[in-house]
């Protein structure tokens, strides 16, 4: 039994889709009619209106982009446009739970929806108050009242202010006084027009992350500039190279001083796959072998000795990620989910993973799928 | 014996620098002013100036970018500014033959340097007439000059004007005729301003390529888009990133209409690595089995098959990849040596493949130094 009865599956990467009243509910009123709101609006169908998001004015055509759990691959395509359009546990933790256990999935960490995996919907905010309330009510709805629901079955993640160090730094610890478990982050911040990595802008946030013992999870995609090779290829050839963005932030990361300055950080790649890391290490290290010398980069440690202690990756199905487990490192390596999106087996997860793991030791099996995630997150097994 | 003393190695990625008259002494006299030619400027160094290249009045910096051969690591970082910076094996081809006996390298594929691995500098011109002619000059000092030194040790390669798909099929045939065995071609047009492979553009081009059985070799880089981060990332960041280039490359041509358009097609992702391959590989049937059904790609072929049939990796070293060889494809696997680019290990190469065949069945490793590329390039032992 390759994997056994008693091993939970924890998902370090699924989503949540915002109920409508989410802001309605938690802005200072000043802000209510600004903020994001739900409204009706004719797109294709014009008998059956769309559910958009609207704030500021602008609007936010779709509500749960690529939520398509239960449908089969040929109804793929269309997004969804009204909440009927989607599973309710798409956005009601208690119908959520219920999905999980159809799911065999024990315990799962959400990102958001319209507010972008990593909250970057508020950097196009005009009024940097209204943003920041924004983000402090998505992180207290996710709390409060999300993950209330069942505080065994839903890791807290939050989402930061990123337009102000100061203000993350001060949402870091309100976040992890109330509970929170991960801070969601942009896999490369310079799309976004926010200083890189190879800066000392973002210490004073790491520093709290780390002091904390909060990880950092990067979703393929939050840097804002997806894989696309040309603006006629079909949408495959985007989907298939979004783990390049995941290489990206690792190579990014390995080279700059972040875990030199930083020595307990640690960053999840969430969505990221895990079958490349291998080529990646290896790559890493004989750049660093050859071309240190001239460069601005660290000259003693390994990159791939960085990776180890710092990063981890997550899988759906990789087949070749987890044959080669062990030259990625076994205790690196988490499972994710993905409900609702198309990338996920729901409502098969558990079967999905037996198969996945058939003549992988116990050992190992219990790491990917449960173990690993609970210590990187925090979230030992209730009663443990 | 993983290397036996039989096996001859074929490199399919070297790159040559263009001695000073190339074009001086083929261009019609009329262009010669204006087409490239040699010039000195003092650039650090005042009392020692730079040999750039200058074309149509621009100026392009360095002769020969990255070519280190000879060098230890902890001497890279300069680029070589004069000729005599250089081993002369970078731009005279009996030197190159001496050195690669030093090396153990039996026969190689050479890419331009100042017209770039695929001629793109090209496209920048004013004066298409005098581009074409530059293209057409290039093309024949590598027939007439360059591989007719050793012509069983230069295997000749073609780059095409790319703004004109009618005169570059003109070219194609020429060079064909002239003995060419590859075509040098941008790994993503798109960049560089031009159609895209989902497009019919550039079907007489890959037409012309099939019908005198001339694969594309698509180095990375030559979409003109290098993996960038962040403009102050360390150089190390892109180095170990480029071979993301290929894997765009694969996953645009793949869900292309391409190969279904010619199916005796051939491409080479020259540079590109192959450790990456399986992870790709996978990555692509998984988007293929979940999201084709919506979208404008062929609905009956696994894009893994397409790759299998038409595509080629090649590697320096990659330990992940060639311990993964079955899982690329034992045909589908060539050996580059990258004289005399910072990744090369010239003058060991033999030595270093020797220690990466440790284990490897003669039959693959035959295969994979020599066979494939003779077939891929039409490129028989001289008397077989």
């Amino acid at each position: 039994m390759p994997l056994q009865d008693y091993m939970q599956l924890i998902s370090t990467d699924d989503h949540l889709i915002e109920p409508a009243n989410l802001w309605v509910d938690r802005l200072p009123r000043k802000f209510v009619e600004a903020g994001p709101r739900i409204i009706e609006k004719v797109m294709n169908d014009p008998s059956r209106p769309a559910h958009v998001w609207t704030m500021e004015g602008r609007i936010y055509p779709y509500i749960g982009l690529n939520a398509v759990a239960g449908k089969r691959p040929e109804e793929y395509g269309a997004e969804p446009v009204r909440f009927d359009d989607m599973l309710p546990g798409c956005y009601d933790p208690k119908a959520r739970v219920i999905d999980m256990d159809i799911d065999g999935v024990q315990a799962a960490l959400s990102f958001p929806s319209f507010p972008k995996f990593a909250g970057t919907v508020f950097l196009q905010g005009d009024d940097r108050e209204l943003a920041l309330q924004c983000v402090k009510a998505w992180n207290d709805y996710v709390l409060d009242e999300w993950c209330v629901t069942a505080p065994d079955r839903f890791i807290p993640l939050a989402i930061l202010p990123l337009w102000d160090v100061a203000e993350c730094v001060k949402e870091i610890h309100r976040t992890a006084t109330k509970g929170v478990k991960a801070i969601s982050f942009p896999e490369n911040p310079v799309p976004l027009g926010l200083p890189s990595f190879h800066t000392d802008h973002w210490d004073p946030v790491f520093s709290a992350c780390e002091d904390a013992d909060l990880p950092l999870c990067v979703h393929f995609g939050t840097s804002g500039k997806p894989p696309i090779t040309a603006e006629d290829a079909p949408m495959a050839v985007m989907i298939a190279l979004f783990g390049c963005n995941s290489m990206y932030a690792t190579a990014d990361l390995l080279f700059s001083p972040v875990f030199h300055r930083h020595p307990r950080l640690k960053f999840a790649l969430s969505e990221g796959g895990i079958g490349w890391v291998p080529y990646m290490l290896e790559r890493v290290d004989s750049t660093w072998e050859k071309h240190r010398f001239y460069q601005n980069v660290n000259q003693t440690v390994r990159p791939s000795e960085l990776f180890r202690k710092h990063m981890f990756g997550c899988f759906i199905e990789d087949a070749h990620g987890i044959e080669n487990r062990h030259q990625i490192g076994i205790d690196n390596i988490t499972w994710e989910c993905d409900y609702p999106h198309s990338d996920s087996n729901w409502p098969n997860s558990r079967k999905v993973v037996q198969q996945a793991m058939i003549g992988v030791p116990d050992e190992d099996v219990e790491k990917m799928v449960e173990t690993n995630a609970r210590k990187l997150f925090n979230f030992p097994r209730a009663g443990a």
